[in-house]
């Protein structure tokens, strides 16, 4: 597991580097498209590598419940179950098992859920989490951690942080693959002191990396960025920082610009089977009947094989029928987006102008208003909105 | 609109030749994938192609009513609307208005109907159908005709294969562009008395092709391959014959063998979206339990991108979780298993062995238990089972 720094920038921190991996080199900083289900919704892993993907995420959860570790690791591992020949990062499932099942009772030893599925009990510990990361055999894995709601008050959160570290011990204890980077979580909800607290704990372990979970989770932006700042000054200049579960357009940038080197989210791909298109200038809603008849692709200065072959109107008639082909063009599109931007931001801070490009990307592009973003977050939590099945 | 055979089977009457038309050449036998409303479901014009597919099929029903023929139109016809290079065939509704729409008043001057999608009322005449084709510039279009149920009883057919030439007489005399074909559709239901008499009055106009219409609605097979062997023997041999809405293995075969040159039908990419999967030796339901670790491809003698690159396992696992990319990587599948048969048929026939392919073919292939495909044959008709789309 070796990362090396090509270039940072002097006046933002932004970091380009690369991670090696047992399955390949993933150029940072870099956006994982999120393949929760050992599958990227609506692509084919030809699709995803061809849009410029160089590492997806998988949830050890979902993988877990459906269709079984064990049916994965007979059939050789999840590389060859998804047929996805680049890295994965699996999430341990703390998120989902605190965010999706039911009923948990948590404990210092593990926790009992209920399945989101069909209720049937669970009981996962720290060690079997490893275990079962293990069996799947990706190239960078998660230990278990406690990920409470934000609203949580802070001796519930600073203990959700103190149950994070031990558990995190036990995961590093547990591991006994070598071809398989273990990174730590920093968590601490909205508690500027317990994610300090946090942050030194996990640091002072052997993990191969670092991220910052609990974030994106209905708190205001200026919250999360102001924690990402903070925390990432406290990681190890010498490891990859990872900022879990974000990943829009100015979440990319912001984060870059606080030194993180790695991003997942399904953002970019759920919005985009609602009909949401990034476009440098924002968010188009492309069943809006404006581009009924348009005869422009969703973004004239795209790459992706949507916009080289398909028009505006094509793509709102797809939507408004509802055919399938709608999902996966505008996946695509959106996925590309993203792709590109992470990797025109590498070049940017090799070649000492990150800066300049932040500010001319922040410039032209308009956020999504907050009142919609976090309306939207609450829907996608509901796990409402077509197709009906959930990326998180 | 050239039409020339290659080699007829002596001992069959099967026929391999190639249709010319304004976007390239249709090597025939040919199976056309349905695209409905503009799109062969959960593929991409790049996919088909790569599939094999020559010519696609597309509904002047569904396009009228969604997104419209005037925006299609204004965007340059349907092939660059939907980016498709090849030749197009245009159904012309006759046979959605009368199985999908609501509240038909049917007269010599056209059809009063409701549409199925908002219930707003419509009329269509044999003229404004051809308009409508012309406008959308498919390489070949349908005239109106008027297709009755099967259990409808003699004088009621009667009089549709009266109405439907004299509708016929129309589309021809209101066609105008030289650059389309157009296809006379010979009706009759079940009666082969009418059938012939519609034959004769078809064939007696100026059509650059020939077409059985309302077949496969719900009758025994038996009665089916009879009305095309009797129908097939009346139509001019230098002209393409095209049986519509037919397309299983087992009906591709048997078409051929009676002398039909063209197919379409929903039912490959329809089964694949609900998990039903062609093999040589019938058909699989690959959500079936026996699937859930099987380490092989859905068929070990496909050369299909999901069956060079997933195992069944996999498959069965897409589509219990709902995973778009399930009704991808089958339909793509079924649409290689159809259009390879052809393709095989088609050499077949050249080589003068179409008789023990055929032989072949059906000893390997067990169809689909009758009673099951009738009972499949009304539920498709009722729009059921994931994704609620329809494609007929």
């Amino acid at each position: 597991m070796k990362f090396e720094l090509a270039a940072t920038c002097p006046r933002t921190g932004a970091r380009a580097g690369i991670i090696e991996t047992a399955h390949g080199a993933v150029p940072t900083p870099a956006f994982m498209p999120v393949g929760t289900q050992a599958s990227v919704k609506a692509l084919t892993p030809q699709d995803v590598v061809g849009l410029g993907a160089h590492m997806v995420l998988g949830n050890t959860y979902h993988l877990y419940l459906r269709p079984g570790i064990e049916i994965i690791r007979s059939l050789g591992g999840l590389h060859r179950f998804m047929s996805w020949p680049l890295p994965i990062l699996t999430d341990s499932g703390g998120y989902q098992v605190f965010s999706l099942s039911h009923l948990r009772k948590v404990n210092d030893d593990g926790v009992l859920f209920r399945s989101h599925l069909d209720g049937s009990e669970h009981f996962i510990t720290p060690e079997l989490v490893v275990e079962y990361q293990e069996a799947l055999g990706a190239d960078i894995i998660m230990p278990l951690d406690e990920c409470p709601p934000f609203t949580d008050d802070r001796r519930v959160v600073q203990e959700a942080v103190d149950r994070t570290s031990r558990w995190a011990e036990r995961c590093l204890k547990a591991r006994s693959r070598p071809d398989q980077a273990l990174y730590g979580i920093v968590q601490g909800g909205g508690f500027m002191e317990l994610r300090r607290s946090s942050a030194d704990a996990i640091t002072s372990m052997g993990f191969d990396g670092f991220a910052l979970g609990g974030l994106s989770l209905g708190e205001p932006k200026e919250v999360t960025y102001a924690i990402v700042e903070e925390v990432a000054q406290l990681l190890p200049s010498d490891r990859p920082r990872y900022l879990m579960g974000m990943g829009s357009p100015e979440d990319l940038v912001a984060g870059v610009s606080r030194g993180i080197d790695l991003f997942d989210s399904a953002l970019p791909t759920r919005i985009a089977r609602n009909g949401g298109i990034f476009t440098r200038h924002g968010r188009k809603i492309i069943r809006n009947s404006e581009y009924r008849s348009r005869d422009v692709p969703l973004d004239d200065d795209c790459d992706c094989y949507t916009c080289l072959n398909f028009s505006a109107a094509y793509l709102n008639h797809l939507f408004r029928a509802k055919e399938l082909l709608a999902y996966r063009l505008a996946t695509m599109h959106n996925l590309r987006f993203v792709l590109r931007l992470m990797s025109e931001i590498r070049q940017s801070i090799i070649d000492g102008e990150f800066p300049a490009l932040r500010d001319r990307m922040l410039a032209d592009y308009r956020p999504t208003d907050e009142a919609v973003r976090l309306s939207q977050r609450v829907r996608s939590n509901k796990w409402s909105g077509p197709p009906p099945d959930s990326e998180g």
